[in-house]
């Protein structure tokens, strides 16, 4: 199993397939600084999808998207055009301006990823279509209530096992849909400068719901979700230029999520599809991004795990501003940076509120 | 991956493993009602340790164990003359007569597999040695306070991902170890009936602890534990022979072990090993034992969901002895069975107690 090749896989002359799974429902979002050669390998499973790409960075480089691919492409000038004074809520120099895509997307579903994953083989030898295994993760409900010792219980070839409450078997509407990674994993910049030459050759054949009640770390490289159900708690902080931290972003969205998706009745996934993160970045630069995050964590998990929303708390909207105001109050003593989170945590819920009126009830 | 044969292996020549882990501090408890012909594909991996054979049914029935074994096997007159009037909590023609086992043994560790569990290969067609990795389960910590993406993080070739809290990455004990099944899944009567050709033909690679809070279904057939840890908890209840109700044995164990070590800070994990389980049990008569447990579940999962220890039990018979009697308090209303398991429960801590007497402290 350990000895397969992971890939990246060779997609060349793959077909392309017939009738995509929601072509019309589901951006995909790429914050990147480089030409996105990446998306060669990706073509016969995303050419067929809108691209949002949100450029970081100097907003004079011209940034290179392969032909055939429909795309629209957002620099830091029109980020600021877009959000006026709101803009301060979007980060720049780190990946978690990502998020800015997810505001101005007018579709119901997202899928994330980063420009350094490639295509990763399954344990056959097959290019696995990440995209397809998301879009199935969230089409198919959620289990958070109850654990099943065999897994995603609505895979083919499975099923909920004996002593299975028989009133949970519907599930819940899946939010998130959480990819793993082969090769390079995810690991922080103190495990990389001990393990510089771990590698992830360990294809686990297996989606799960997080248990209710349970924290996770989100990772945003090979992520998708429902806009509709969670999108305005994707909000991935303030990091990078003129911040005390990053590579905290996806943590941050992750934590926020899970505790609303929590409170709401909504199911997150992991697991698979795998896709090839074929780079490791540097540990050094990592851990100066990371160090204050080590520390802040040990306060922010117990935060989460306590985090209680009132009942009146009915939108994700809610949810949010409601969490916003219990950073200020139980954060801020912990520093200072928490008290400006709090506040664009307020201010990303009225840009996207802005950019997404609410759709007047069906009759 | 679907299409590897899962087993049952073929052990015969297999290399009998040269120092085998925890030979004196491991017992095997088997439950039969038949010749124990099964242990001969397991002979290479189960030879060397010690076995208790708990003989369900006629006493008077003769168990052949295959040469080589070095076993003491218990039928229903020696527990009724080791128990007395005590006796009374070891079901009788019912599987849940295991827990007998449990009780007289005096090891630290228990393994026990049903007598139709052979031998499954992984899928590079390498016969598992499930009491080995089980083993290796419980000798590693578990994590329930926070989920780690890349499931065990102490397994080789994996770690904790970015984000992990550092706080929390010594883990806490094992009090359990889970393990799968290949080929006849664990299904209850309604899902035999309809999936009646189900097998389970995916190897997932993964171990991962059941997160703190969240109940599961426990499954008795390939089932490792600590007894210094949990033992006290792992009662089968009243199940078979003059009971209303079968085929919940494991489960009230499990959801009993769940909400003890969760009160306790200690962990339960699920996952590999994998054994080949090679015989469906006949559905209606499945149905006619669960039907009434299909009802009561419904009760009995938000009991467990909203039970709260107080803080006094600090050991695993006052978990115990505390949780007996919120199922008389809260669960008798349900049917008058749960009044009498209750007190089963209160006879088994008492049983345990006198044939485990406290060991005086270390001085």
């Amino acid at each position: 199993m350990a000895n397969y090749n992971p890939g990246p896989a060779n997609t060349t002359g793959a077909a392309v397939v017939p009738t995509p799974l929601l072509k019309d429902e589901l951006d995909i979002v790429i914050p990147t600084i480089r030409n996105l050669d990446f998306l060669e390998m990706w073509r016969p499973f995303l050419q067929p999808y809108h691209l949002i790409i949100v450029q970081d960075g100097d907003p004079s480089k011209t940034i290179k998207v392969p032909p055939g691919f429909d795309y629209e492409l957002y620099n830091r000038n029109d980020i600021n055009k877009i959000l006026g004074p709101r803009a301060s809520c979007i980060s720049f120099k780190d990946s978690a301006c990502r998020c800015f895509g997810y505001m101005v997307s007018k579709k119901k579903y997202i899928f994330t990823i980063d420009d350094d994953c490639f295509v990763a083989n399954d344990p056959t030898g097959k290019p696995i279509n990440a995209l397809e295994q998301h879009i199935k993760n969230l089409l198919c409900p959620s289990t958070p209530f109850f654990f099943n010792t065999l897994y995603e219980p609505y895979r083919e070839g499975a099923d909920f096992v004996r002593g299975y409450p028989f009133s949970l078997r519907e599930g819940v509407p899946t939010a998130v849909s959480h990819g793993l990674w082969l090769n390079i994993p995810d690991y922080d910049a103190p495990t990389q400068l001990v393990k510089p030459l771990e590698r992830n050759t360990r294809y686990v054949d297996a989606i799960l719901t997080i248990p209710k009640g349970t924290l996770f770390p989100m990772c945003g490289m090979n992520l998708a979700f429902d806009r509709d159900l969670i999108g305005p708690a994707m909000y991935f902080g303030l990091m990078g230029d003129g911040q005390p931290i990053g590579r905290y972003d996806d943590m941050w969205a992750g934590w926020c999520c899970k505790v609303i998706t929590d409170h709401l009745g909504l199911g997150i996934k992991t697991g698979l599809p795998y896709i090839y993160h074929s780079k490791a970045s540097n540990p050094f630069v990592n851990l100066r991004k990371e160090y204050k995050g080590i520390f802040w964590q040990e306060d922010i998990i117990p935060f989460f795990q306590n985090v209680v929303l009132p009942k009146e708390c009915t939108t994700v909207q809610k949810c949010y501003i409601e969490l916003s105001k219990q950073v200020k109050e139980k954060l801020s003593k912990v520093d200072p940076y928490f008290d400006k989170l709090a506040d664009a945590m307020v201010t990303w819920i009225e840009a996207w509120d802005d950019l997404n009126p609410q759709k007047p009830a069906a009759k």
